[in-house]
């Protein structure tokens, strides 16, 4: 028994030696440790079969990657531009490569590893003479890939493979594939193009995570420091712009990981360049803050910014619409939701490392799988253990601006987001904002019914311009028109140019989301048109006269000079009926020459055929009703996108637009849901609207007035005060013998 | 107890001679005996509570019609148009006096008798005086509503009420009821509208089916035989037409029901106006057939013409894309399904008629209700058993004309309907026809791929033209260049002229569905342009070297004389990208003045790049490519619909138009769908085409042959007789110095 014990403390002291050189050569760390845990690991593996949702994804990734490895690896020669053959095999193996490293881990099984290897080492033969990408139209060109910001997403995969096959190479292995692979790939996309990773934009923010990740990975203090404060005195030219126009230098010059958190978030979790990218960006944020919760605890990184990670997801959650599709304001495809990959990323980690949310439970049990890691067994385990609660989404304002105090924007909800009235009163947004200041679009449930056109690109279509923007987006769809907004002298909101509208933003003015039967945001617009200020109120109704419930819009221009206002409505579906009369031409032209104006045909033209002017339609089997009060020289215009189209890259879609020429004016619109149609039953139901008359009851620089007569003899008031968004002032107004007193910026009775 | 036996007996013969003398005065029928049986009613209350659909249906109804009874009974003096007031009102009141009826029949609560009843009455005190509709557009104007057609849908209805209520109201009731109402209103439908009632017409099928139900009711024989027979000896003028612009008077005058069963069903079921007109007419058709069937059984109607009745459920449920909608053949609106309530009945029916077929259950599981009949009670029963089984939609070729050998419509699908083609080859389908010789549309799953237009009306929307035909359904919808076929020097098939058309249709010349991976129809039609005679050969094809299954389409022309033709293809989504050259105009102009093309923009105009046209687009999500062979005078148009529409009746649908100037040509084409788009994991697989090259490689009066070369350098040879559709024909032909030789109307090699 001496010896043995004796055996035993020889053993011990030969591991703490052991332990000791190991860690002395830059081993200390234990791997996995990035996106899965050593700890992390163990608890999946014991808990495996009994995690439904989790077992099911692990099959599917088994399957999607067993496949991949029987079909060999492929290293192409970059060529192409997204979409092509070399960009989508790079970007698959990428994921690829990410996926296999999990299997290993949680399969143990060498194959993964394997193959891990083995694809690994062809780039690392690869790129060590690999030029740049052949490719030249970036502003920042990578290697495998025509943008160093497609380089940055393979970096920020191929980290986490690295990260869960480590243990497994031999240091020789390690060795080489750091000195000829990793390390110059992290300098190529840093140092090697500071224009691209020392902004604070999502491209950089894609940079940061790539170089950070690897640097936990590799243990690299340098690269660490370097994705989270940038790259130290780097002179960067003031005036160059990227390829979407926006600045290089961001203002006030900071860079890195924490200056992208800082800067583009507002305190409510608002990503400025819109929803778009800032699910585009969450993964990188989310990705890279759980490695440098799980290596450097001591950062503390979702608390940053009073935990603005965390409050980036709810705020990203809230703004999609009832089918989770996201809200396409600035540029955004239409279609993107949070059945993303990126969202189930962001759901489950915004899950494990913020307090265990339930609500996020519900829409992980949507998206009907998890990320195969730690934060995606807590989801499994949750939703095992039926903890899921609704997700509740609410009318919600979000600020806009790192401090947020730069405008925002407003979501109104009526129900369970039976109408959804998204309302933009925000800042420019980066080079991906639209100049649409006091824009808003409506969704009847997950449909659309007053449409955002998003942009003007087909992403990673290679058919389409390679996948990228194409020159209509700048011609179409970030011209002001393109929205329903006012323009004035058919010219957009700061003349189009980024350089001033990057200057300025919108106000809130005043808003109540508190009575859900009057909801109601107010914002002001007093740079988009030097010498005129514009002034929007959204309100949703609902009224007991009313089948459904409505948007009141009382948009308020005050100028120093006669200008002609044009207030298009992007409605989506079929005319039913108008109530004026109107000329429709024998040939097409287009409305103009520019600000997006080429591009609209002009099919029909009327005037007003009384104080109100009103238009029906019919979409998706649901009628609606545009009620608004005309001016006697109003022009009344049917518009249709397409001209000036030469690759037909535009939806053919259809707009009303109101035209007036005035110095001062006030549109008062009402937007109608009612009734509905079935093409199975042939009934129409409320086909109508039920508004009798709208009016404008009162209007000068200190209150405006509106009533909404309906049919049934009722009448709803609504005044503001133009002057004071306060929620203490009082007011007292006499309106045709009829005195009114309020207290707050509103008045409005039912 | 002799005593006891005396009485019985006096009870007895008591009885006899009760049901001697009630018998005598005509009421010898017990009720319900129409649609409900007493037998059947007695089985329905047994097994409530255990037939989950039926208990379901009969709650929803009840809650329906619970729910009118509390809004109380209008019988608003008639004054509209369909989509108006009165005319839904009295629509809603027989649809709600229907089930009323069968309410206090399966629930013995006396206030659905109470209800049907007074609102009777209502109608009673209301039509003795009521003067002929005061809207004047139809042909043969009705009381209640504005067409014939509607007052007997009313009627039609409202038999069925009185039938279940018929034993409860006193014999005075039933006079008073059937003196001033039900009589004078089938009188007034039939021998007071012979041109409505007289003809080979759905319209004439309702008013035959009202008036023999009501007859069957009232157990009237004279309305019964005028029912089954049509009225006797009515002179019709021959040259009258309808409001359709169709004949009043059929070709052998015949009229009645069984005529109606006789003349528009071909023996395999199809009913020659096509499926939406079919799914309309087959409630009178089968709710008729019931009642015939339960209470004069021995005319045996459900056999007759060898089962016609319970083939047409059949041909119609074929006649659906995979989401249950109807092909728009000719006037069809689009959207309307077997989910309609006219299809629940015709599939109750058939099932609880024709020998208890259980595929029609897992039809009846999808529509998720039942008929509150004996038949609702059968497929009950069957679901509740589980005795349900799949419907195969399969590829099927549905003869047209009352012997079947008018042409007709082919269907043929891939796989469980990932592709079905639908092409047309029928007669001219009386007034709701098109002149659409040779036409086709595709689907991909539910989604149309190349549309047929449909027809240009929006059923029952008061809003669009009194939701009747709009004026566009017959300058567009019904024109041959709204449809994927040849236009010859841009005039319609039969010059657009009923009468020419209606002497003519198409002819089958051969057809092989045999092998799933090749199924092919070919037809010609040799009347459309006197002098020019068309042959369209439409096969589906399955390659291993293609992703997916494609369309091969050779049109050949033959003429006596140089003629310019369109062929026009509706493609539904984007374009992607062409493989020629085009110009855009900077105003658009209308195509023509008249024949349709006064409604095309012409947006683009291009000449062929080689030998092939390509043309690729998206659409939900999913790539297509079509390749055509190209001629270099070919002119390659971008159409877009919506010229000439002061109303905006039209949709803005883009198609792209090959016109070539020629006296004989071949069109050979492939429609080709290929790939997927997903707008959430912005992943663009296989976006390209497979084709390599399409060859014309022979083509005379005898033969043509093409061959299609795909990417991999494989090549399929198609080659068909032009001459001899005969499956035992012997061919021999020599291309390029290689010699085929085959057996049957035509060859294939992959």
């Amino acid at each position: 028994m001496r010896f043995i014990a004796y055996l035993l403390r020889r053993v011990l002291v030969l591991c703490c030696l052991i332990t000791f050189l190991v860690g002395a050569e830059g081993f200390s760390q234990e791997h996995p440790n990035l996106i899965l845990t050593k700890a992390g690991v163990e608890k999946i593996r014991a808990e495996l079969g009994g995690i439904p949702i989790f077992d099911a994804t692990l099959k599917q990734v088994k399957e999607e990657v067993d496949a991949e490895i029987a079909m060999g690896i492929h290293t192409p020669i970059p060529k192409d531009y997204s979409g092509g053959y070399t960009h989508e095999r790079h970007k698959r193996n990428f994921i690829i490569l990410q996926k296999a490293g999990v299997l290993f881990q949680i399969l143990e099984d060498e194959k993964y590893a394997v193959y891990v290897r083995d694809m690994l080492f062809q780039y690392e033969a690869m790129y060590k003479d690999l030029p740049v990408h052949p490719k030249e139209r970036s502003y920042a060109r990578g290697k495998l890939f025509w943008q160093c910001l497609n380089d940055s997403n393979w970096l920020v995969y191929v980290s986490q493979a690295y990260d869960c096959v480590y243990d497994w190479f031999s240091k020789k292995e390690r060795k080489k594939l750091e000195k000829n692979l990793f390390r110059p790939f992290a300098d190529f996309i840093s140092v090697g193009n500071p224009q691209f990773y020392n902004r604070v934009h999502n491209h950089s923010t894609w940079g940061n995570a790539a170089v950070g990740m690897i640097g936990l990975v590799m243990n690299d203090d340098e690269l660490i420091e370097r994705a989270l404060y940038g790259i130290k005195d780097v002179k960067l030219d003031v005036n160059a712009k990227d390829n979407d126009g926006g600045f290089i230098q961001s203002k006030d010059k900071k860079a890195g990981f924490l200056a992208n958190l800082d800067e583009p978030f507002s305190p409510d979790g608002y990503y400025t360049e819109g929803p778009y990218y800032q699910r585009y960006a969450m993964y990188p944020f989310l990705i890279f803050a759980e490695g440098l919760q799980n290596v450097r605890p001591e950062l503390n990184i979702f608390a940053h910014k009073d935990s603005v990670l965390l409050k980036s997801v709810n705020a990203l959650l809230n703004l999609s619409d009832k089918d989770g599709e996201f809200f396409p304001l600035n540029d955004g495809q239409k279609g993107m939701s949070y059945y993303s990959r990126e969202l189930v990323t962001a759901v489950d980690i915004a899950y494990h490392f913020g307090g265990y949310n339930a609500e996020l439970l519900s829409v992980a049990e949507k998206q009907d799988r998890v990320v195969l890691d730690d934060s995606g067994l807590s989801v499994a385990l949750g939703l095992k253990e039926n903890k899921a609660k609704p997700f509740p989404k609410k009318s919600i304002l979000l600020s806009d601006g790192p401090e947020g105090n730069e405008g925002g924007v407003g979501i109104i909800r009526y129900g369970n987001e039976e109408l959804s009235l998204v309302f933009k009163y925000a800042a420019q947004g980066l080079s991906h904002g639209h100049y649409d200041k006091l824009s808003f679009s409506l969704y009847d449930e997950g449909d659309e019914v007053l449409q955002d056109y998003g942009l003007a690109r087909f992403v990673n279509i290679e058919q389409k311009g390679g996948g990228n923007y194409l020159k209509e987006n700048k011609t179409w769809a970030k011209q002001t028109v393109a929205h329903n907004t006012v323009v004035q002298n058919m010219t957009s909101h700061f003349k189009g140019k980024y350089e001033i509208g990057s200057e300025h933003h919108s106000e809130l003015f005043f808003s109540d989301i508190s009575d859900p039967d009057f909801q109601v945001i107010s914002a002001k617009e007093v740079n988009a048109y030097p010498g005129t200020s514009m002034h929007r109120t959204m309100a949703m109704i609902k009224d007991t006269d009313f089948e459904r419930p409505f948007v009141l819009d009382v948009f308020k221009i005050t100028s120093d000079s006669e200008n002609q206002y044009d207030l298009p409505f992007y409605f989506m579906g079929q005319v039913m009926k108008t109530n004026f009369e109107y000329d429709t031409p024998t040939s097409l032209q287009a409305m103009g020459g520019d600000n997006g104006y080429q591009h609209l045909w002009l099919e029909g033209k009327g005037k007003p055929s009384g104080d109100n002017t009103k238009l029906s339609w019919l979409n998706q089997g649901h009628f609606y009703t545009l009620t608004t009060t005309a001016d006697s020289s109003d022009e009344l215009l049917f518009t249709r996108l397409g001209a000036s189209d030469p690759e037909f890259n535009l939806r053919r879609d259809a707009a009303f637009m109101v035209r007036r020429k005035a110095r001062n004016t006030v549109f008062v619109s009402v937007v109608e849901p009612h009734g509905h149609y079935s093409a199975v039953s042939e009934f129409a139901v409320n086909s109508n609207s039920s508004i009798a008359h709208l009016g404008l009851i009162y209007d000068d620089e200190n209150y405006t007035g509106v009533a909404i007569e309906d049919k049934e003899g009722n009448t709803l008031i609504f005044i503001q005060s133009n002057t004071n968004g306060s929620s203490k002032a009082q007011h007292r107004l006499k309106i045709k013998d009829k005195e009114y007193q309020w207290t707050g910026p509103y008045y409005f009775k039912q």
